[in-house]
């Protein structure tokens, strides 16, 4: 039986400390903690982890976040949506996405070539440098061979990276691949589209992809999910653990509500409709901005694991 | 200058009544009234309607709807997700998905081989019966050629459906495209994989999908978008009119905020930023859940066109 | 068992008619349907009705419909804030509010002496004409009696309005007792705080007046909550249901979660912890705007009312 | 010209390290920071500070917050609601409330005697024993005088309590007035209204409390307000704040959006049009749940005020 207990602030505070904290606090902070110590469980059980995200955290600063996490052997597999692959490659070749405001000028914005992505704005010149890259990357793929499976492109495309705070670039050493289900879905999409039309040999083969996702674990292995926001990303990561026999853990952190009946929305109740996951304890579903909630759990779970020594 | 009037019931009142009340109402029903014109002021403006929605809408009774729509000539081009087309075919050949609750026992269904989409409920025999479908679908496309579009396949499909309230069976019988830019996102993408491992040769491409959803406008066509929830339908639509110079009508109808930057909470006033929008009166966000909105919106767009003699 | 079934649009469709349909469409629409049955259900069983809103529904056109529902005994006991009540006179005196912008430029509002509600505008005129009127309605009050019970002022105020769309008026006259729990919370407030200054024996009796809501209703009556939006509009309502057992109907409609601890967002399964409601189909929660749900659910309820000849 | 930056976890990280880390990372994360830096500037200003809190949060652990925030001279007025003054009470005298879950079966918890708020759990005798420290109380205060300013009354209650985590031990002895606008809307209320009947000159004098308001900051002074939540609590504040000219700094924390148009969900650019907020880097409104984002913002402000010696 779990009290409330009063929140008291102490001098230099550690995130963990707060988190072991919202442990007694209430309502999504009680959540969190939750989320926090099923990502410490999936680890210590040894599960696959599959780690979903949309493309705007890509855009935020959460990106470099992410690589670490590859890098410290945090995600086993990654989802995700090609706006925030394009977005990876330009940072990784130095474009800087600057803060701005919810409530800005559209119109100006658009005066001054100006993309808002919430909060954050995204030069047209970044675009136009990322299309200048493509076409070199896309020669350099199709000159290896012609009919790419789309983690297998993506590795390529990490491998000619040198960022370490690119999710491609540790992706591609640490043998994690990136499944992104609608690669077309960009200006990725388009550059793809410009390039097949000169070579209609090219083939970007998803149907193979789809196996590879499938591959990537087992029937045998504990699997876990964390999914941040909505989207195909999350949907496709439980897809694909659904097949082979379900999750045994899950953390989904987003937004939206279950009301709607939409994928973003849904919660890990539906986990246990797997038939797998069987504890309470093994799943968690935090409402709230990802930007806030994600990096408090989960550097409370880094803690954690590195006091355990399992870092 | 508007007014905010005083609403009051009459005997036998139309939704189109109601909807003209909404003008001057408050909140998001004056939201709601201007979607309403804006779909109007797109057919009349005989721009090229972009109509997009998340599967979950298929699971619901909007399936029939949709295909209504399409009929009607109310629908242009359709962006959808894999589980929407799954579900569209899996009723056109009789499944029939149950009422539930949201707070059901998940285990409880899972026992019962029952799954669960918010307050709808799926057997997992329409699944299976899905499947049985699925072999000869692919058989037939098969045998017609060895590498498909995605939205050929689809009209393909479609034309073997027999159910007037089924979207394919609209969709392919009033040459209106379905692309679904993530094929292999649910079941249908497994049997995809099944059958590559067969044929080798068979291959879904969707790199030339982006072109022909490019090339299912142009620059010059006036174009609008009808987004209902997020995702990459929304997303992809909205791609699509933007490298064609942009939509100069929007309606948005979602229960996502723009607060956390996500797809899903994106408005309208985006489309102000794409240089092609100029008007405040050509675009609309109507925050809810568009089972409820959605319905009264468009209803009281096609008393309006039907009484122009536009429909 | 209900089935999910294809919504289809008929020429001159009724809302009646719509809501109907939403009882098979999925969502938040089948919980609005069940909201409009648990309002019909309350009626025919003879229910005591609290209906609850806020103080914005008042700024928007639903007054109007709020004083019809008065007067068609639709309601037996208001809970608001005093905001509310403020505009309500304001509006039964004459002033109109315009329909304005949720993206207003707030500063050039202000230089403008324009104050914004959402997307509704209340100019400054509104609230200086409010304050003459207001001493008038203090100095007859006070010639009456030094000690008020707020409800007891409400209806002395309500008897002096002549606009047959205002909820004090109609409440007034027939005898729809008008509670508010917080009557300072507001420029009418201030008022009376100035009057008290002048006689320091005028007294507003709030504790009184919980007696009084506490006698509006007894053990023995059914009882039905109708609460629009959170607040402690629904709070009290629900407190004073409590306090004589329970209601035995309960429909909430807002937009608020349940996931934030927050009353605004506690949902109808709280009804059944008080012990009196016993079947899942006397309660409803339905998520959305309430100025686009409202009035569809109460207009169903109303034509099926009066179509069984209970109006 | 502020960047989006990469975030990385280093051991150890504390929350003010996070927190910083913030400006530079997207969506609410660049909101909350500037929420903490608006609280920074508020204090080093010298403004009065309102803080504002619904009842929910008493509940939950930042009680206990809330008060340490008083006696660190955070918190100039109070503004909550009664049932957050009752919880308060409650905990000082020894009740303790237990961590539930948000879907708990409501029948079960009834038959228990346990009453649920979101995912904490309140016994029935938690209540019971309010009820006999409550007679006492007013017992107390009627022998004292026969007419009480509500502010008044809940000093006179806070110096009868001996716990150093309650907020209105804290209140009551640093001079700190604790403002509940509607103090019948709760149990509390009951036991007024029953007092009442026995002692008919017993008066709660709610005007006379919004003289004290009013009174407790004037035009000269500077003012801020961090309202966390919506309801009375927060528009209560704020009035105050209208009425002496307007507050100079302002922190909205809340999960409502302003697209319904409510209090909960105002932002904070309505301060603009008090004309009193110049600058945009003098207010923030964060969407969350403020169990999980309060704390974040407020330790941070509170380890930059104590680095500068200032707490």
């Amino acid at each position: 039986m779990e009290y409330i207990n009063d929140l008291k602030w102490t001098k230099g505070m550690k995130v963990k400390d707060l988190v072991a904290n919202y442990q007694n606090l209430g309502y999504q902070s009680i959540e969190l903690k939750k989320a926090s110590d099923v990502i410490v469980k999936m680890k210590k059980d040894s599960a696959k982890v599959f780690l979903t995200f949309t493309s705007n955290m890509v855009t935020s600063g959460l990106r470099g976040f992410f690589a670490q996490l590859i890098r410290l052997k945090m995600a086993d597999i990654i989802v995700t949506t090609v706006g925030g692959i394009e977005e990876d490659v330009m940072k990784a070749s130095g474009e800087r996405f600057q803060v701005g405001r919810f409530d800005s000028d559209d119109v100006e914005l658009h005066e001054k070539g100006i993309n808002r992505v919430g909060n954050i704005l995204i030069k047209n010149e970044s675009y136009m440098r990322f299309e200048d890259m493509v076409l070199e990357i896309l020669n350099n793929l199709y000159s290896k061979q012609k009919r790419w499976a789309v983690s297998d492109m993506l590795k390529e495309i990490g491998l000619t990276l040198s960022d370490e705070n690119s999710i491609l670039y540790q992706a591609s050493r640490n043998d994690v691949p990136i499944f992104c289900p609608a690669i077309t879905d960009g200006a990725f999409g388009f550059h793809l589209y410009l390039f097949q039309q000169k070579h209609p040999d090219f083939i970007v083969d998803v149907v193979k992809d789809f196996g590879n996702i499938l591959l990537s674990t087992s029937q045998d292995e504990k699997k876990g999910v964390i999914a941040l926001g909505g989207s195909i990303s999350k949907h496709h990561a439980i897809l694909s653990t659904l097949l082979n026999g379900g999750a045994n853990y899950a953390v989904y952190m987003t937004t939206a509500h279950k009301t709607s009946g939409s994928m973003s929305g849904a919660t890990t109740e539906e986990a246990k409709s797997w038939g797998k996951v069987q504890h309470e304890s093994d799943i968690a579903t935090v409402i709230g901005d990802v930007s806030i909630t994600f990096p408090i759990a989960m550097i409370a779970a880094l803690e954690e694991l590195s006091e355990e020594g399992l870092l």
